[in-house]
């Protein structure tokens, strides 16, 4: 057999259907599953309704970091209904405050060569640590916990060869922001991204974290490193050196696709407000006034950053004209950076220290005010994912982060002087009393699970209509987010347990009558450009539109979680065979789509619209034969009820 | 002279008009303000209003503390907008973060003798350090920022005895609590309740604080004690010896009435859901399975008590079924524990450490799940103001809430075992890079304020119609708080810079329909029971109704701040001459009450209502003739403005 990349040599250990080649449709089986509040509320319930006593996953978590505020009764409710849930279906359950998914997974729970699926897009993280982590729909979790695999396309795999060493106040942000800048937010799309090379040598697992988290705003299927001697000592400084495995590529192995990056060559970096592909030299956009900086999120939150953070801060106070905030990715950074003493000096500065969680990056809490300039350590910036519309949100590395807080202004940390070179701690706090294991299996039968109003039952599709109607409900351009389908923020993400109620919301920021509007009209379609559905996992953009009648979404093309998240939800994504043909589907437009159910039996690879005038349009329907069986059937959990005996 | 007691010889330096009999208006010259966002800003455009150049007072302060969740642009736009407005007026800007306006105080800037007045209710706090110091409506703080008298009627001078000496476990808390359960909600108003022997010794100045602090939910005017040598040793380890002054009452001094407290028999207490006056032992109501822990707020996060809970938590966890949260006062009290290196025994318990702020004590974020037992180290409970209706929420000491963090059930913390007795720090750390000062005044004309969009001008009222027609638009029943008439919590507190949005809350748990039929029917009146208006200064529960067209309220009686608010903002507050009638004017009655200017104007002490069936009741209307022109003048802002030389 030939030698085998990384990503190979893990997908073949893991191969339960289908042949590794890409483009293909792939079986996988699922080591480990991760799920956070925000999206696990309807993963669980996914899960109930297919009847299934216990997980069958090796290990399966869940994180509160995304709805922390407690704003209302609703966050409290989520909280109560996961964590009895864990504790009878077994799950582990972290409670608030414990910290972000990612980073604690990164922590206590990440194994080199396992294979992790994560209801969020940024599960990629784990990559840091060698093992591959996939981002998916919460359907995706459920069913996987349910013992099936987990399925997808075979993605090709692109070789990053880094050279060279990075400079000092240069960081594995920038690496990932080098990436953003050559290949663009579309760039990363049916690929996995394998770094190697010495480069690599000089970048913990964390800071390998940090660029596999943010290959997620490449698009990319998932993002790996090999572990080594560095991962070693990561995982006996985490007390579980029995958890490290080596794996690494075969010498000799090829790739699909091939990248080189010479880390000496990189510098401070920044991506300008709107998209995390607008990036650009620190040095080059400098001299800005400064707002509002935060450090923090699943991409920049680890020990080494907020030490490093806390260093540059010591004797220093926070400049009069910003607020500056920063939240620890987990309690045990938190709780590392205590026992050091290092958090007096954060505290000091005048720096906000909040609670580990997602927080800012997600909208919930810290909106900038009105044209504020906000400098963020974190991963998106599209715009209003702040919580204010016509936001000014700046992404780079906490040393930039850092820099903009002392002075005030856009800086290039180079101007503050010699870097400091953190050391690792001997050994990280080791403390899981945050993460409650689930109840012993012989008591989950005597176990009630809390349900606050909050959470409510899950909408169901009916099996496929024969034929799909409805005018377009809204014409969207390229690139739309999942954040502009399904909006987060202090007002929705409370709303995630309860979709009638967060049905409203759909598009909220683009078009506020779009929900009325989809059911007004007893639904229709949406039209989008290239990449519809970029960003974030959440399957409420799928979900939510289903529950308003939504029959098909016609794209240019789709990001990847978004569409299998479409597929599962029943609503089928269709791709124009003439981009020219978007210019056709303007809003109001009256669409028909005959034969629908026969055609996906058929394995159709193209069906035909008729729109006003009978103009008449041909769309591609890239479809497994799996997926095809899962639309008919009216969604996944339709398909998984109907194949599996009782 | 006759010898005096603390408050009247504080009175009586401050006198500028009226005399000092209990009943009578006085007027009093103001040394100091202070304001926070959630009423400040109001206040700041309420000054403006009246075009003076530079605030009249030796000190003016506005902290952040309310409005720091930022769960959308509009806090931002208030902080921004406060900060530009303070540093041109000549006012102190407290950044957020920085901590509790109460707390930041007490630290910094009381000094005994001196008057405070200040637009939130729990700004008595300071008289823990001598001070008196009045909570008022904003508009009173920004008459006084002009450098007018603050008037108010002369209270009654309770004198409160404390014997003995608290046990271990047993704190200031629990004296306040045990006033509360001897008097009720409505056994303060009118009076200030001045503190005094030996038991005083053994109580330090937040402690002091705190016995003061929650005064405020007695309804007093203020509470006092005495500057004595332990005031001194505070304010020297604030690194400001030369603030202190030695007051006190004259020896024989009398109070109008009297009371005594043998801290000796004292024990733990807690007040349970509904209201701050429902007091039980905690040994009464232990074992009741507990959710939610919150310490903090403006009544118990001082440094003794977070160290104490700090020790209490070292070496051990928080139960797997609780979720707690610490929010110390202030940000010296962070950094003070953070220098002793405590903060770790915080962190490694699980405890949710969240910034230094009001936070979940006014519905901004940690509100409970449904029907979730929260235990909170707070100063109110009132139904919904957790953020969560039907919420149920004890108030107890810090000591308590450990306890019950710890075992999962209401404990009482004798049963931790030995106490721990917190040393004093030699010196607090004392850093003012958070408090921003003003800008010289020579630079105060050529700074912009900044206005974001949240900020939107002040409605004024016309002068006083001849009559008073309309119906009752509602009727509520006694001890309605502001915290009922215009909600806080997460929603609606960020509104407070936007009266025409807050507006359409007002009342909003009650009855959610209340702005739309006052609007309907182009205002009316409000009816009340005993104590109406009790509870938080917000001078919004007046401004909002006056907005949507409330032309009176008729009530049994008001609570004392409430009742200046609605006459500063041109409203009668009427009380009815017999309690009976408030039986005919259910809502929707017809209500007319004519020659209202006439009779204002003539010191009519009753005026004549008509209902329905011409049925007539009769209204007192207990006014200083300075009230009567002040609501002839239709507020207190048109009434500055008309007697003000520009």
């Amino acid at each position: 057999m030939a030698s085998l990349n990384l990503a190979q040599k893990i997908i073949s250990a893991h191969l339960a259907d289908g042949k590794m080649e890409p483009g293909q449709e792939i079986g996988l089986k699922v080591d480990r599953v991760l799920m956070q509040d925000a999206t696990g509320t309807m993963a669980c319930l996914q899960f109930e309704a297919m009847g299934i006593p216990r997980v069958k996953v090796e290990h399966a978590a869940i994180y509160v970091d995304h709805n922390i505020l407690q704003t209302g009764f609703e966050n409290g409710d989520d909280h109560r209904f996961l964590q009895t849930f864990a504790a009878k279906y077994g799950i582990h359950y972290s409670k608030p405050g414990n910290g972000i998914c990612h980073q604690v997974n990164l922590e206590r729970f990440s194994i080199p060569g396992k294979l992790l699926i994560g209801s969020d897009s940024h599960t990629p993280t784990a990559g840091g640590a060698g093992m591959m982590a996939i981002g998916v729909g919460g359907l995706d979790v459920a069913v996987a916990m349910a013992g099936a695999p987990f399925y997808t396309k075979m993605p090709k795999i692109v070789g990053v060869k880094l050279t060279g060493r990075l400079r000092p106040w240069v960081t594995a942000k920038d690496v990932i922001l080098e990436m953003l800048r050559r290949l663009t937010v579309k760039g990363g799309v049916g690929k996995i991204f394998e770094y190697y090379g010495e480069g690599i040598k000089s970048l913990g697992v964390p800071q390998r974290g940090t660029i596999c988290n943010m290959g997620a705003e490449l698009g990319a299927t998932t993002s790996l490193f090999e572990s080594d001697e560095i991962t070693q000592d990561y995982m006996t400084r985490q007390g579980r050196p029995q958890d490290y495995k080596r794996i690494a590529a075969d010498p000799g192995c090829s790739y699909d696709e091939n990248m080189e990056i010479n880390l000496s060559e990189l510098e401070p970096m920044i991506a300008l407000p709107g998209s995390p592909d607008a990036v650009h030299k620190v040095r080059d956009v400098q001299g800005q006034d400064v707002h509002q900086v935060l450090i923090g999120s699943c991409t920049n939150s680890s020990y080494i950053e907020i030490m490093t953070v806390a260093h540059v801060l010591k004797g220093k106070k926070v400049h009069p004209n910003v607020t500056m905030a920063i939240n620890p990715g987990s309690k045990q950074v938190l709780e590392t950076v205590a026992r050091d003493g290092s958090i007096y000096n954060i505290i000091a500065s005048g720096a906000r220290l909040l609670e580990s969680g997602c927080q800012g990056c997600i909208g919930m809490g810290s909106a900038p005010g009105t044209d504020w300039v906000s400098i963020r350590s974190f991963n998106r910036n599209w715009p209003g994912r702040s919580g204010t519309k016509d936001d000014k949100v700046y992404l780079t590395s906490p040393e930039v982060c850092v820099a903009c807080a002392i002075t005030g202004k856009i800086t290039d940390p180079r101007d503050l002087g010699e870097y400091p070179n953190i050391p690792w701690p001997d050994k990280f706090v080791i403390d899981d009393s945050g993460i409650v294991p689930p109840a012993p299996a012989q008591y989950a039968d005597t176990l009630e699970i809390s349900r606050g109003p909050n959470i409510r039952p899950l909408p169901l599709r009916q099996p496929m209509e024969a034929i799909l109607q409805g005018e377009v409900l809204i014409r969207v351009g390229d690139n739309i987010s999942t954040d502009a389908i399904m909006p987060a923020g202090a007002k929705i993400l409370p709303l995630r347990s309860n979709v009638p109620a967060i049905s409203e919301y759909v598009f909220y920021w683009l078009d506020p009558d779009f929900a009325k509007r989809a059911k007004e009209k007893h639904g229709g379609f949406i039209v989008g450009g290239e990449n519809y559905g970029q960003g974030s996992s959440r399957e409420h953009a799928a979900l939510a539109p289903m529950y308003l009648g939504v029959k098909g979404v016609i794209a240019k093309s789709f990001a990847r979680i978004h569409r299998a998240n479409l597929i599962n939800f029943g609503i089928i994504p269709f791709e124009f065979q003439n981009a020219s043909d978007f210019d056709l589907l303007a809003q109001g437009t009256p669409v028909t789509i005959e034969n629908i159910v026969g055609n996906l039996k058929q394995g159709s690879k193209t069906m035909e619209a008729t729109t006003d005038k009978d103009k008449k349009i041909t769309l591609k329907v890239d479809l497994t034969p799996r997926q095809r069986d899962v639309l008919v059937a009216g969604g996944l959990l339709n398909y998984i009820r109907s194949t599996t005996t009782q």
